[in-house]
């Protein structure tokens, strides 16, 4: 009857709740140590897989995540949706109009960015394959193509991420890069199926790619034109925004059926639509929004910590190996994409960027490895090293980029509060006791003397008071033996007189410490502050705070909405004429 | 393996997607013909399923809809994931606090409700089993137990809509009936998960119960402490907002996954952990938004249409069986809700709006009778017979209340539209020929003289500019032989004169006509494009669409954004302190 009975369900539930929830957390931590949540999700997999939790306790292992049955099928039903969802959604983000626009510089770096790693790699693959794992079934051909692709692929989502995070995702070098890295895809990905997809089904690889060819060429054409018409019908029509989510996800899963049929694998079809649907600007910012949320929030952490359950990755990590690999694949895509970034034009420093932040390759790298590794064209071992490649470089290119451009990352509030820096009863009855108390979280926590701390402020605080008007006050002072910006948040239940320009009682004090020789710093901190603050929702939720969590929660959230604000609206403005 | 091959895979893709788009349509067709959109997507999945698709090409209805294998299993487990979400959320909608403020009156609805349905429909299936489909295995006991919950049990989601629809939520009325229809949930799925479990574990009922009453105390009080504690720590150190949103996903399925163990079906669990986690002040408009949306947007009509793929409803529709369920549970309800609402002070028109509005079983309805069908407690007729009573009573609610409580559905914008009322090019060089323009068209539909309603527009224009400002014009008149509301959008390219008071050239007309003895339609209508074109953002919109139909699209959405946040002030409002 292929139904789930009652011991299917409990399995299949539990095991996808152990996943999302150790997913999350790692996620979580990997980010707070500065990490992409990437590699924290990766770790989720391995402690709940074979790896760790199947050499532990192997029973409760076998039972959780079944190899067999109803529950394994049903898990396995999932996470397929959640990578064919996945790939739609970064196909969303793929901006095709502006590869026109942004012309032969970014066609150039893409192409090196593809060539250089699919010739190096395929050659010292198909010259000595034993090198780098043996191929299973004694297909050099196919498995030299495949290892190339695997060391060629760039990840859209992880460098637009690093891009934000350093502000750099409105200049010149921020649309070079995302150009170049959106063709890479699109050409990769479209190697790589139709060299897999003419393998699985039998087909030659000649009438697989005329297939695959005439249904890129149809989905970006015609399929592009009929679902920018389509858009406003299912707006104007369906229940909003019921009826326009639900064509997403339909749409996206029969191009994923299509490809499948064609015997190219579903994501590509999935990605290839999503990148139709994204360029409709009849796309609305709150659908892309619920979309990007729910699977890039819940389906994508399941679907990464599910890599960790396929094998064992301390028996299978060759250590060797995983060196050799680390140091082609990057070797080949830094030279290949710096090189030719250096030969349009590009300065040395900024080149090279250009090459680090191409070689991160997220979590399009590890889905090309697992699909590689499930087609049984690599060995257990070279999945492992793929999937410790794709995790390196993604770790790598943002201090990279950071060092070689010199940029700062943006201060944030979030990034700087953490629940023992939030007060959430500052009991005080005027501003300097109130600034005496921060000053004493501060101090404790930079290892300062707390007198010391205080008075600088106070004594900045005596020159002109620095309440900035709606009960907010941020009392600050650049400190000479301070070495990076530190900020403590209160919450004053009764008011305090900060001197604002509109008289209220002010009742949020924030507390900002800058080194005294990044002057950078301190003017970035007050000012994200100020935009924070301005918002009335903000203030309300963070004055009813009853814990210093709820008060943190308050204000990182804030800074998120804000944060994701404005980086729509930079993606709007190097974007194009969607009206969005 | 437990993996799914490329055929499962398309399969699986395909049928989903199918579903998806079927259950969507006729779901938008149905709220078209002013039914609950649950009616299409019932008919959607009749469609796909073996009543009509199985009868006319039965290969490949088998193809794409499995009953064995690995795509069956892919398919099911989404449903099976589907209904535990949606019951989630269904959960996250019931406001305890609300229950205790509300006091007697509701509850004692409430348990009028579920006792007079309970006790009568029990007692006449343990007297005369024949008369309502056979039991299968021969447990009267059980049977009339369940039969007699079948009966009982109210759909909050669909009251709350007809509610909202009516506008009703905010009053004494929509509070006693919300709140009665809350308990009644609780308590229903209390009785039907504890008999149905206690026959499906092989325990005695006793031990189930005993099981089931210390998981609801313990979700209800610790679960509801414990998820309010955790919230904010999810929020300020989880990625936000997908943290959250794997929190509330997470948290469902350990409770499904919890009653599933203990023999009671996984849905109550989802229920009853969505009680607690949408108790908590901490839980966002934000993040409810996006979980309801593609829980009930996306989700919830695959489910629904599913059940259409279960069995043959022209085969089994059993006309004196449908009609005797019909009678019967109609009468129990409307007569047991209605008689407590009299007795506890209700007035009589009011008390029997009380008893129709508790009568609507929507998709609760159908999920309780897909289980006890499921576990082999009652006959495949009866379940047609039951998911046409949930389909019927969901239908009635809305027409009958409007009728004993004299209410007028409120008019909209986004109902009295459609495509060919949106003109995107009002060629007219000034105001008088505008309104001729635009009155053609409202003639053309209401069979009217065109010459006749632009006089009458005119005149009304002449006596004072409908210019509002913006660059918003509402010509209008009230028409002797008009029969219902109607209205005209239109578009000028070049901005029209119509004596606005910010002198703005008007670019988007309204033309809005209403019956001559209707006062409240044309204030209504007027005040409702007001208040929508006050957002700058709806005017953008609006003014660069191309096409009628990108036209319609704009209001729509801008029309159900404001509904909605207009509900949910309403629901704020009604509901307690709850600092969302």
């Amino acid at each position: 009857m292929g139904a789930l009975h009652s011991n299917d369900l409990t399995v299949f539930f539990l095991g996808l709740a152990a996943l999302l929830g150790a997913a999350h957390v790692l996620g979580a931590a990997a980010r707070r140590l500065g990490q992409p949540p990437v590699i924290g999700e990766i770790v989720a997999g391995l402690l709940l897989g074979p790896t760790v939790l199947g050499s532990l306790a192997p029973g409760f292992q076998a039972w959780l995540f079944p190899r067999d049955g109803p529950a394994a099928v049903a898990l396995n039903a999932v996470v397929a949706l959640a990578v064919a969802l996945l790939l739609a959604v970064a196909g969303m983000r793929v901006n095709l109009s502006a590869v026109w626009r942004q012309g032969w510089a970014s066609l150039a770096v893409a192409l090196a960015g593809l060539l250089v790693p699919l010739l190096i790699g395929g050659l010292l693959a198909w010259l000595m394959p034993g090198w780098w794992g043996i191929p299973l079934q004694g297909m050099p051909n196919l498995f030299a193509v495949f290892f190339g692709t695997a060391l060629a692929v760039s990840a859209l989502p992880v460098i637009a991420k690093v891009l934000l995070d350093l502000d750099l995702f409105r200049t010149d070098f921020g649309m070079l890069v995302l150009v170049a890295a959106t063709v890479n895809n699109l050409l990769a990905w479209l190697i790589f199926s139709v060299v897999l997809g003419g393998r699985a089904g039998g087909h030659s690889i000649t009438y697989t790619a005329a297939l695959t060819v005439g249904f890129v060429a149809l989905t970006l054409t015609l399929g592009r034109w009929a679902a920018d018409r389509a858009m406003p019908w299912v707006q104007a029509h369906l229940a909003w925004p019921g009826g326009i989510l639900g064509f997403l996800v339909l749409t996206s899963l029969v191009g994923a059926a299509t490809t499948e049929a064609i015997g190219v694998h579903a994501i590509f079809g999935a990605f290839l639509v999503g990148i139709a649907l994204g360029d409709s600007h009849h796309l609305r910012e709150h659908t892309r929004h619920i979309v990007h949320e729910f699977v890039e929030g819940v389906l994508a952490p399941v679907f990464v910590a599910a890599i960790g359950l396929e094998v064992n990755f301390v028996t299978n990590f060759h250590p060797w190996l995983v060196l050799r690999i680390l140091v082609l694949g990057t070797a080949v895509k830094v030279l290949g994409c710096g090189l030719a970034a250096r030969l349009v034009g590009t300065r040395s420093a900024e080149a090279w960027a250009v090459g680090w932040a191409m070689n991160a390759r997220g979590e399009l790298g590890i889905v090309l490895g697992l699909l590689a590794w499930q087609a049984g064209v690599i060995h257990e071992q070279l999945f492992v090293a793929l999937v410790t490649l794709a995790v390196v470089t993604s770790a790598l290119a943002g201090p990279v980029l950071k060092r070689l451009l010199r940029r700062e990352q943006a201060w944030s509030l979030a990034s700087l509060l953490d629940g023992r820096l939030c007060l959430i009863d500052l009991a005080a009855s005027d501003s300097p006791e109130a600034i005496r108390r921060l000053s004493a979280v501060a101090a404790e926590r930079a290892t300062l003397s707390p007198e010391w701390v205080a008075e600088a402020v106070l004594r900045r605080e005596t020159a002109m008071g620095t309440g900035i008007g709606h009960g907010v006050a941020v009392p600050h002072a650049r400190l000479v033996n301070l070495k990076a910006p530190l900020v403590v948040a209160g919450l004053s239940r009764q008011g305090l007189g900060f001197d604002a320009p509109d008289a209220e009682p002010v009742r949020l004090v924030f507390l900002v410490l800058t080194p005294q020789d990044d002057a950078g710093a301190q003017v970035q901190i007050l000012a994200s502050i100020a935009r924070l603050v301005r918002d009335p929702q903000v203030r309300r939720e963070a004055l009813s705070a009853r814990t210093p969590t709820a008060l943190l929660a308050a204000l990182r959230i804030a800074d998120t909405l804000q944060r994701s604000s404005l980086a729509e609206e930079a993606a709007t403005g190097v974007g194009d004429d969607r009206g969005r």
